[in-house]
């Protein structure tokens, strides 16, 4: 972890795991105090494994000439993602106490690589949009964001340094934005899903939570790649650590307020015009036109029909034990014809073509993360619809804590790149974090 | 091209054309007459434009210096690939007189390495069961196969050293093996799909015609590797000529009988039978039990949905002019919900890994490429069913023109690999065709 560049502190735990100056157990305690003295109010956890932890932790000491990359990291793994020796609920009644047999594959690297499972992380309601406990830790009136609730949470609170999420509209960008921390979904299929609850192939995207673009570089640099089981996984484009501490020139930037720019608050969109500003570098803008507002349609349409094929069933067996919401997007999908989601995937594939046609020239295109800062817990997890067009292409994006609504709380800037073109959108991101913080 | 190392002739056209003995033109003199003399009675393409190929030789050997690797090669494209320069009208009625305002990126990519189209093959209607004209080259009574009829009997009747060619079900192995040529249908996504006729995008594949293993691969190493338009693309392995050509052990030989076994002909099975006992090295029987059967269902959802929103609308408007078969598909594919579609899209993925489990340990694995050698005309284009699990997961195949029927007509081996091993499956069948042909 030579990560802690952007976030300065050379005390930081993880950068003094890294340097050998502090041991693997001392650096799990550490995280373990900050969880036992916040996650009563936070909520970040569907399951907490400390002893487990410092065992692992124990024996990466004993073993830790053949440390990996992520040697003694303390991770937090949303509650979708399999693993072997902690339960996965999918934050819902009905899978209480589901173990799966083994981890999914993006976990068995994380371990293979050094890193050690704290806990599983709070999702929404099967990573739909029914809240789970979670709270906001800038504000715990507030909700985290979803459906990668606890994740976000957790990193903010200082519980993990990395967490892992899982985005199929917004649930990464949206969490990241609320919560002030960085959230990362690379391009479609860097990250294999084998493990991962499905709902729907095409948009299902694994990725990571920290505090600065490289320690979510060097997580991915770990877990990514192709994967024999997950048939759209791809290798990785290069090392995205390299990306993330390469010096060289300012990033080419663009910045677009899109189709959706009316759902976004006025303040936000006062605060990212003042943002985009006052950038060092003049970002061009690029006009994202209201045929993209089509994306938000598609995205349903392949969501409800990879639902209902994935959920329905255990969903049936315990019908009144499902939220109504849950239960609605089910019936939607099987409403829907075969015809039409060809239909939706067409649509999609054009739409890829056409953005990527339009944010190609930059090495990051600069949008909302979300409508605003975080709403209060009671209206539930937020619009996922800024993150709806690049999830549904494909394209790598980032939430970085770069901006804050007047009552303080923390405002995500979404960065984007063209699909599969993860090595610029990291060099462009860091360089972002870089001049943002100064 | 220096691939004619396994056919042997150093008088060959394409070796002597490659070595510079020859011109451009004199080539495509040479194909035109051997065109000349037989199309009449083969009927293999759908348009021919002689003038123009004799032109763009004329440029080529003007500007040999800069020629690509496909200098001077003359090439038939399948009629459901888009030519700017050429009719593209899918071998149905309805789009007769269809003129696409470009190239399919294999097309552009074909030109750009200094191939020559010289018109386009007979497809049967709409890349579906309805054959087209085209009779095989071996023997005028029977089917040259089908989809792709004219690219297969164009090679087979030597009119062109190489042809491009589509598979969605069986559409490039069946023709191959009919006509007794190398068909070789590369991995998923290897050759992107831009401007061919959409069937289903999971499953449509293109691919080549050719001789020898060697002119497939050096073809697809020009025209292969991602295509920004195309999400399912992916960038080549490797060069696939450098496989053809490396010396090195005998490959891993693996050889499966499948749950289809039955709809070979007897004298088929026995000859697979003595072909497999006859190879040099010994291959391991891999069992491909009964539950692939399922592939056939599964690829027949996946196209009918495919089908009916890609033609769909054009042919109701000229339901009169369609064949009741074609209708059909398109009426099955309106009356499936997404339910099953995501259903059959999540059995393939499930059909991949397994059969991918059990051929991962082969550089290839043998198996039927059709139920014998070219059934009459009047019988239709065959059956696809060895291609179709193949097809159906995104693995390489290719079938190998190595074994004869009684009656003297040729009957293809079926070599597949497992997805993304083209490489592997390369090696393998040029050592495959050396041994073959001793």
């Amino acid at each position: 972890m030579n990560a802690m560049s952007e976030g300065g502190a050379a005390r930081d735990p993880v950068e003094r795991l890294r340097r050998g100056e502090t041991s693997a157990v001392e650096t799990m305690r550490f995280y373990l105090r900050r969880i036992e003295a916040r996650e009563n109010e936070v909520r970040a956890f569907a399951y907490l494994a400390p002893e487990a932890a410092i065992a692992a932790a124990e024996k990466a000491d004993a073993a830790q000439a053949s440390g990996g990359p992520l040697h003694g990291l303390p991770v937090a793994v949303k509650d979708i993602i399999d693993t072997a020796d902690m339960p996965t609920e999918f934050g819902g009644e009905i899978f209480a106490g589901r173990r799966p047999r083994r981890d999914a594959t993006i976990v068995s690297r994380l371990r293979s690589a050094g890193a050690i499972v704290v806990g599983k992380a709070v999702t929404s309601q099967y990573a739909l949009f029914v809240p789970g406990p979670t709270r906001n830790p800038r504000d715990l009136a507030r909700t985290p964001g979803g459906s990668s609730s606890g994740s976000a949470a957790a990193v903010a609170a200082g519980f993990v340094p990395v967490a892992l999420g899982t985005q199929t509209n917004g649930s990464i960008i949206r969490p990241a934005s609320y919560c002030g921390v960085v959230g990362f979904k690379p391009s479609l299929g860097l990250l294999p899903r084998t493990g991962v609850l499905r709902h729907a192939p095409l948009v299902d995207h694994p990725g990571v939570f920290a505090r600065t673009v490289a320690d979510a570089a060097i997580v991915i640099d770990a877990i990514g790649g192709e994967d024999a089981e997950d048939a759209l996984s791809r290798p990785l484009p290069g090392s995205l650590l390299a990306a993330a501490n390469a010096e060289g020139p300012p990033p080419k930037l663009g910045f677009a307020l899109g189709p959706f720019e009316d759902r976004a608050d006025p303040a936000t969109r006062a605060a990212f015009a003042v943002f985009i500003a006052g950038l060092p570098v003049k970002a061009e803008e690029v006009a994202l036109g209201p045929e993209f507002a089509k994306a938000e349609g598609t995205m349903s349409d392949l969501m409800c029909a990879g639902v209902a094929e994935s959920l329905g069933p255990d969903i049936d067996r315990a019908k009144d034990r499902v939220p109504e919401r849950v239960l609605r997007i089910v019936a939607e999908g099987r409403a829907l014809s075969a015809l039409r989601l060809m239909q939706a995937w067409t649509r999609r594939d054009a739409l890829r073509v056409d953005a990527t046609r339009l944010i190609a020239p930059y090495d990051a295109v600069l949008t909302f993360a979300s409508s605003g800062p975080a709403p209060v817990a009671s209206e539930g997890t937020g619009d996922p619809i800024f993150a709806t067009l690049w999830s549904l292409i494909g394209a790598p994006a980032m939430s970085l804590p770069l901006m804050r609504a007047a009552n303080g709380l923390p405002i995500g800037v979404q960065a984007v790149g063209a699909p599969g073109r993860d090595l610029d959108l990291v060099r462009a991101t860091a360089w972002l974090m870089r001049v943002g913080a100064r």
